[in-house]
């Protein structure tokens, strides 16, 4: 029967071979998340599929942080990041450096995440909003598209961290292929 | 610009709605989960897919759980789940009652999530292992595939609940198609 692999038969990359490894051209943006565990999640997530940058906005913590170190595992040192207070400002800079801006929120007119096709070559900023209130109104208005997951169920929405999970696993399926 | 929805304007199914919507056939199988917030948010990423149901086996906590509930937000309620204490118990079982066992593991020879094709009309079950120590190998010895989610980062793995959400979105997707 298979065998289950160690961990150093995994042959992950080291710190120092990551950081030379080439990126997807997709920076994440965290507003206002309010659970360390779910930032630490999003750098586990982030280190995994090799995302470029997490910008934290907001009121999220930033490393470093023993809680966001124990859901990270240490990707936090890993993953780039920078801090930004204000997400519109933030993302009005990823729109002056090119990036397209894509607000992961249930609106009216959202395309649904399978059913978009994301460009090869296109740079692009998700932004993930607060647990609760999701991403505020001013910034789904300053995106230029806004991407939900469907969803059948009794509840309105997902885990956070469960939907950055979800959306980097589908880009980097479409754009691997 | 577009509007955020209101959760009223989802049209969500209520509970009974729920009950009588059609699920995927597959069946989760959480061994010996530790965080009762991963096992909530399995309940709400499962009631968002329609799940058929969460076997909770070993060490999980089950329901009524405030914890559980906090991060379920009350899907807990809407999916259905038993508590089996053995594992391989239970996937022997779901066997005998027609269902695919897949273990989500890294093993020698695991099928690539991103390859794999699950056929329409099969029924699964998708077995999930400890925060830590993953999927036990005699449950490993007991599946008939196991499949892995390709990771590029330092590393080893994925927070559980949202490799729950990254391989149960993945399997909406190809259902649904």
């Amino acid at each position: 029967m298979p065998q289950k692999l160690l961990n150093a038969q995994l042959q992950r990359p080291s710190p120092q071979a990551y950081k030379d490894t080439p990126k997807l051209p997709i920076v994440l943006v965290l507003d206002n998340i309010r659970s360390q565990h779910n930032i630490g999640a999003a750098f586990r997530t982030a280190d995994a599929f090799c995302i470029e940058e997490i910008l934290l906005c907001g009121i999220c913590a930033v490393p470093p942080s023993a809680e966001i170190h124990k859901a990270a595992l240490g990707a936090e040192e890993t993953v780039a990041w920078r801090y930004c207070s204000d997400a519109l400002e933030a993302v009005r800079g990823l729109r002056r450096l090119g990036y397209t801006l894509l607000g992961v929120e249930q609106t009216e007119g959202a395309c649904l995440l399978n059913t978009f096709i994301p460009c090869k070559g296109t740079k692009y900023a998700l932004v993930f909003g607060n647990e609760v209130r999701g991403v505020l109104q001013e910034v789904v208005d300053e995106c230029d598209i806004c991407i939900e997951i469907p969803q059948f169920g009794t509840k309105h929405s997902l885990n956070v961290s469960v939907s950055m999970g979800v959306v980097l696993w589908d880009f980097w399926v479409k754009l691997s292929k």
